[in-house]
């Protein structure tokens, strides 16, 4: 078989929020689930203040490495907002108003006091960029290159993944299993060794947990291949109910 | 007045989990808050994959740039752990079994099972290092130079934390105070521009919602310093409120 071409991400979450622990960060959760849908791998993750040259050094580090790069946070209108400054930085272009970007501005505007001069700052891109709709808050996405500039509130950045949807090439989705199991994950390590060794097209985490009194593990087996995903959970179910355990398929 | 030391941190997690979007991510919230409570800025966050050389190689990156590098997750006892291994590659060093660790697994299992193998490496530990207590389960935490390995299950890393809260040199705790305001963001933008530039100790950034039907913002200001961050918090909303906004002190 031949070696299959593996599509990956890396995503930047913008945003001293984020690092001061005044907000849950929910975009790393919601864009890698995504991803896995395009068939696109998450890979790495960045967490960076709102400080232009920390923003453009990691733009530049993770586009290099990853076939697309994600951003999340700092596309608003007020001072604390400068990703759009930072990434036409590392890319060595100028910030420019988009005209669509705008025309949307002005037309959500309309009745809303109009486009001031602060507004116009969602407007501004990196020369060269293209648009991600936004149906809902009249300031669009940004997709410049490999990279996507999304906002940083969660359901809005929701919206723009919407838009983007099928639009990337990806390879084959990445599947998984969850088998569940009572009991210390510590009792079956060797076992979940040498289940994994034996198919070599999934991986297994193991993911311990207490509740209900009592302790047990959600193992996740994870591949390319659904025929492969199966054959590896019919055996981990088989040999961890060989030795006596209380299975639980789909995970407890 | 002397420039202030900033002392940083660096966080790292570790895990497939949290990039595929199974596992939504606790810790980097609960980390950046508690080392504000420790004088200490978390000012960067990576996560990668659970695969040595990307970890070892983040690494290395963190704890050069960072007073203190925190990593979580990957310090269980099944083949997907592979924390201490990465760490101590990328420390140089071998790793080994730590006596006390060892004798807290024994003291653990005592009733339940015994200390196997795959618990045994639970007891592993990048030379050098020492132990940070955890009461729950009996797996400790580790500390090795200026790098502290927590699990990753966020309310053992909880209890780590415990343990070393008040033990880590820090500088000033990061204050912070909310103002929120009902309105567009972008229509107060100047002056939220203004009032940051009229205050040089304090930083303030502007979280926009959308909440019972109205739009509305929080202006976070943070300062290490007490009084200035008063005199900053009192001139937003003396602006504000003269431009006619409806404001909530506090936050909304």
């Amino acid at each position: 078989m031949a070696e299959e071409r593996i599509w990956t991400a890396g995503l930047l979450v913008i945003g001293d929020e984020i690092l001061s622990g005044r907000t849950q960060d929910r975009n790393i959760a919601q864009i890698g689930a995504w991803l896995n849908l395009q068939g696109i791998r998450l890979n790495e993750v960045r967490v960076v203040p709102d400080v232009i040259p920390r923003i453009a050094e990691a733009v530049n580090a993770l586009r290099a490495e990853n076939d697309y790069l994600f951003t999340t946070g700092g596309i608003g209108p007020t001072h604390d907002d400068v990703t759009v400054d930072a990434i036409a930085a590392a890319l060595g272009v100028p910030a420019v108003v988009h005209p669509r970007a705008r025309a949307a501005l002005e037309a959500y505007y309309v009745s809303r006091g109009g486009v001031t001069e602060a507004r116009l700052r969602m407007a501004r891109v990196p020369e060269g960029a293209a648009l991600i709709e936004n149906r809902m808050s009249g300031a669009p996405g940004i997709r410049v290159g490999n990279i996507f500039i999304l906002a940083g509130v969660p359901h809005i950045a929701t919206l723009m993944l919407e838009a983007l949807a099928g639009t990337l090439e990806g390879g084959k989705p990445l599947l998984s299993r969850t088998i569940g199991c009572w009991g210390a994950e510590s009792e079956v390590a060797d076992l979940l060794r040498e289940v994994e060794a034996a198919h070599a097209d999934c991986q297994i985490g193991s993911y311990p947990f207490f509740r209900e009194g009592r302790v047990g593990a959600n193992f996740v087996i994870r591949s390319t291949d659904a025929a492969a995903l199966d054959a590896c959970a019919e055996d981990l179910v088989a040999r961890l109910e060989a030795g006596g355990r209380e299975v639980v398929r789909d995970g407890v």
